[in-house]
């Protein structure tokens, strides 16, 4: 056999190798796999690396735009992937990571989701899902229940009807939330008469057609970014995605929003959504969603709900109510890689009208065809991994009771870590929590009563130096690696200006009033640093120009 | 301890478990976890049913509305899946599933899906990603090297640079054509004088500004059924998105893509992007990329490839050819979950020009902060998984010759498998594979003779029965579960009309010419059917009628 022929061979034989022959158990993906399966939480504790390496020491190793001509032994990449990729990661399940709203994951999750790789199951179409299509439907179905709570006999006739579907599985709330507003734009620009609708004529003849300038997003100015997203997607434009100020609890200010609408009208610009939030991304907030469905109501327009963080409230027998109105909703966004606790990558928007994402609906001649039960006629995605059963088996699995329980505690352990912050002289609480998502500063208490009594000029040139603490405090308790909050920038109604502060989420049930002692503990070391003190007496000789004693 | 606090604390413990104890290895869900890590083939061969049950039957299971109240136990659970979700799947990666674009996966893959799940990293931002982020720029790199081929010393400005990014990561296909289409609208009604730009006022303000009554996007009229949504959500219009009819070998007619141009611009339309196709999804044909290229660059428009398909085949230096004019593209989408061996749920999205996506540009408090490198500010979606794990993994193991070697044995067989149905009289090849996709149909060798001498209307009413046939066809090879083909409706060049027809996709390297053999063979038994055979009778009755001999 000539040299080269034979080399092709051995290529070919190493080849179906990888398409067959699993790796050995010792082998050292074997041993990770194994690892994992033991003990997930013991695995990442072990190999991430608490010290945190700057970016650019990591981008060292991912610096070469060349793919590799020649294949590598999958030892020797699992070898990268440990030294590489796994110690550099974020630990985003230990409980003392509290700063994102990304959280431990229930143990049985990670079995199944290697099922669901295994199966390589596409939902887009029947023909590569099968009995996953029924099962997706019937997440969705139980999903629109938990919001709309409509009656039993409500749902056979919807939840596998090859015309409808009652909601869409996403990739996350992004694309529900662009879903939402898709179908919304859709409905407002329906066919008429000789008008063919927008989906086929397109925005330019819409408006046309109706006779109006623009058509307007109306959210408070705690509106997740996506909704900014959506805006510019689908041709409606930021400017006319209003945002509403808020209240002192964060909540969309009826009266403004009120405002807002009719300076629009007077200019010709139609409302088209407004857009209640349930637990806002930065302060857990809910709107007042009764008072926007009656206004939504009064304008005629589209309301929908974005509870990708609090629709789980909703399992919650003594805290549902605080999301009271949301089956009032139109559409709802819910994702459930936050607290319905499935891994990254599962989204859904469920429509109060079965018949609503008939706006949206396309066909094609090789799937999606007429009359077929495949999912992808009623999705903005196309091929989509089988998420859904991940979700099906945490409502399964943990059940309603289960769920209210994490919520309640969540709910409760963020009033306790509220109290410790308003117990402790130094920090400011800046945020009350509603659900379990609060924020607040360190502050020292002198520097608190001088800003009492200072005038605004004053007040600014403080804050601007607490700022740059709390952005400092932020980037070591990163970068110590052993606890994390998130930052944020919030208008904070008590100094009527926009403050830099830390942000808390609290979904991990692991977390412990112990760890959150800790991490308020590891705040007051932080601010020992040299660069942090050299902050703080500038702010003490600011607060001393005022006359006010610095303690 | 009253009794219901007691109760509480039980419930409590339990949730505590299932967020810290990993199931034992001896239980149901630890010893599937086991079967699938020593033998995935094995297990789904086992465990996915062969003959299909009818998705009623399925349904059954999946009716219920109502979120389960009680907690179940995990090993329930588990029993439940296996019975009705695993035993209800498509075995996607059996070597006789040659209808679709799902194949099967590299061994590898499946524990390394699994330390991903297990990270859960979230590659919105570099906090809750870190070195998942260079990983990812990375990734989008080497993609944007291979179908761009530019100079080494291009890229280290670009790869890790926070104010760009060079492509996109996106759940799928759809979402990259999207953003890629997203991408060319905002550059079209780029910020200019007063105008603020489309993604600010809107597209009704954009068209006014312009003085244009709407845009449109070209493509052939194999194009994509994601180029249709895109053109809806994008506010465009389905009527703008022009389906130009293709030639004999599916590839867009430049001629008729000219007057479709004039016909629009002398409706005041613009041309906003011509789309070529890499890889059409029903006959893998490749549009003449060059002149395309040429005539957008005429135009003045936006050029996309849409390689979602054939992307990969740049890495054969045999068959690269096919794809010549691919690097003269705006951006060009490739899915990794199709030919890069990648799960479910990973499409990529590359620009030319690395300040592209600033077109989409966004930003927020908490996150995606100017000048941080978070990817998720040049993203359609927000919260995503790091599945560029995986297309990282697989371009290292396999490597570009791997890669090469699956492309060109994809192609050498849908060669290889063209023949054996052209030598077999009673099949007739209705696309020539050019990549490593073919359309045939059943059509008796004495039906095919009548119908080279038959009227327009005889074809007609002969062709009509055989659609019949070939519908009925497919839908039993599927119902049998051994092998399976799909269909699709396609406008055959030699008969001048549409057609049903059969389609086979060869990208799974088990899959061998004696299979293929055994999926023509299996044809010819259900064709025995009488419910088919009823209908064969009826087309040599017609045959008949024409005075050709039926046999």
């Amino acid at each position: 056999m000539p040299k080269n022929r034979e080399a092709a061979r051995a290529n070919l034989e190493s080849l179906y190798r990888i398409f067959t022959v699993p790796e050995s158990p010792d082998s050292t993906l074997g041993s990770i796999d194994q690892a994992i399966s033991s003990d997930v939480a013991g695995f990442l504790q072990t190999h991430i690396v608490a010290i945190e390496r700057s970016l650019d020491e990591i981008e060292a190793h991912f610096a070469s735009a060349a793919i590799p001509e020649e294949p590598t032994y999958v030892s020797e990449y699992t070898e990268f992937v440990k030294a590489h990729l796994v110690a550099q990661s974020v630990h985003t399940a230990a409980p003392g990571f509290v700063g994102h709203m990304t959280s431990a994951l229930p143990y049985f999750m990670h079995p199944l989701a290697r099922l669901m790789t295994a199966l390589n199951q596409n939902l887009v179409k029947v023909e590569t899902s099968k009995a996953f299509t029924p099962m997706e439907r019937q997440v969705l179905a139980m999903l629109h229940h938990l919001v709309y709570r409509f009656d039993d006999d409500f749902y056979p006739p919807w939840i596998h009807n090859s015309m409808y579907a009652l909601g869409a599985f996403c990739s996350g709330g992004t694309i529900a939330n662009v879903t939402a507003l898709w179908v919304a734009r859709n409905r407002l620009f329906a066919p008429d008469g000789t008008f063919g609708g927008i989906a086929q004529e397109g925005l330019g003849r819409a408006l046309q057609h109706r006779g109006v300038n623009g058509i307007a997003v109306f959210v408070s100015e705690r509106g997740h970014y996506s909704l900014g997203k959506a805006a510019d997607l689908l041709g409606i434009g930021r400017d006319n995605l209003i945002k509403v100020q808020t209240d002192a609890r964060n909540r969309i200010d009826l009266k403004l929003l009120r405002a807002e609408c009719r300076r629009l009208q007077d200019r010709n610009i139609m409302p088209l959504a407004l857009v209640g939030i349930a637990g806002t991304t930065e302060t857990g907030n809910v709107d007042p969603l009764e008072a926007l469905a009656d206004f939504a109501q009064e304008l005629g327009c589209h309301f929908h709900v974005d509870a990708a963080w609090g629709g789980p409230t909703l399992f919650s027998d003594r805290y549902r109510s605080l999301l009271s109105g949301i089956g009032r909703a139109d559409s709802v966004t819910v994702d459930a890689h936050k607290q319905l606790y499935v891994p990254m990558g599962a989204g859904m928007v469920v429509f109060k009208d079965p018949t609503a994402l008939s706006a949206i609906e396309h066909h094609a001649n090789y799937i999606l065809r007429h009359g077929s039960k495949d999912l992808g006629s009623h999705t903005l995605e196309g091929s989509r991994p089988g998420m859904a059963m991940l979700v099906h088996a945490g409502l399964s699995i943990i059940g309603r009771k289960g769920y209210e329980l994490l919520i309640d505690m969540g709910i409760e352990r963020s009033r306790t870590f509220a109290d410790m912050i308003k117990k402790h002289p130094d920090f400011e609480l800046t945020s009350e929590p509603e659900l379990n998502i609060l924020t607040y500063r360190y502050c020292p208490h002198a520097v608190q009563q001088a800003l009492a009594t200072a005038t605004a000029e004053q007040r600014s040139s403080i804050n601007e130096l607490l700022d740059q603490v709390c952005q400092l405090m932020q980037k070591h308790q990163r970068e110590a690696g052993k606890t994390f909050v998130s930052r944020t920038r919030l208008r904070v109604d008590r100094y009527s200006e926009e403050l830099t502060v830390l942000r808390v989420v609290l979904a991990n049930p692991l977390t412990t009033d112990e760890i959150l002692g800790a991490v308020l503990a590891e705040e007051c070391e932080i601010v020992q640093l040299p660069e942090i003190q050299a902050l703080l007496r500038q702010v003490e000789e600011r607060c001393a120009l005022m006359g006010v004693p610095d303690n």
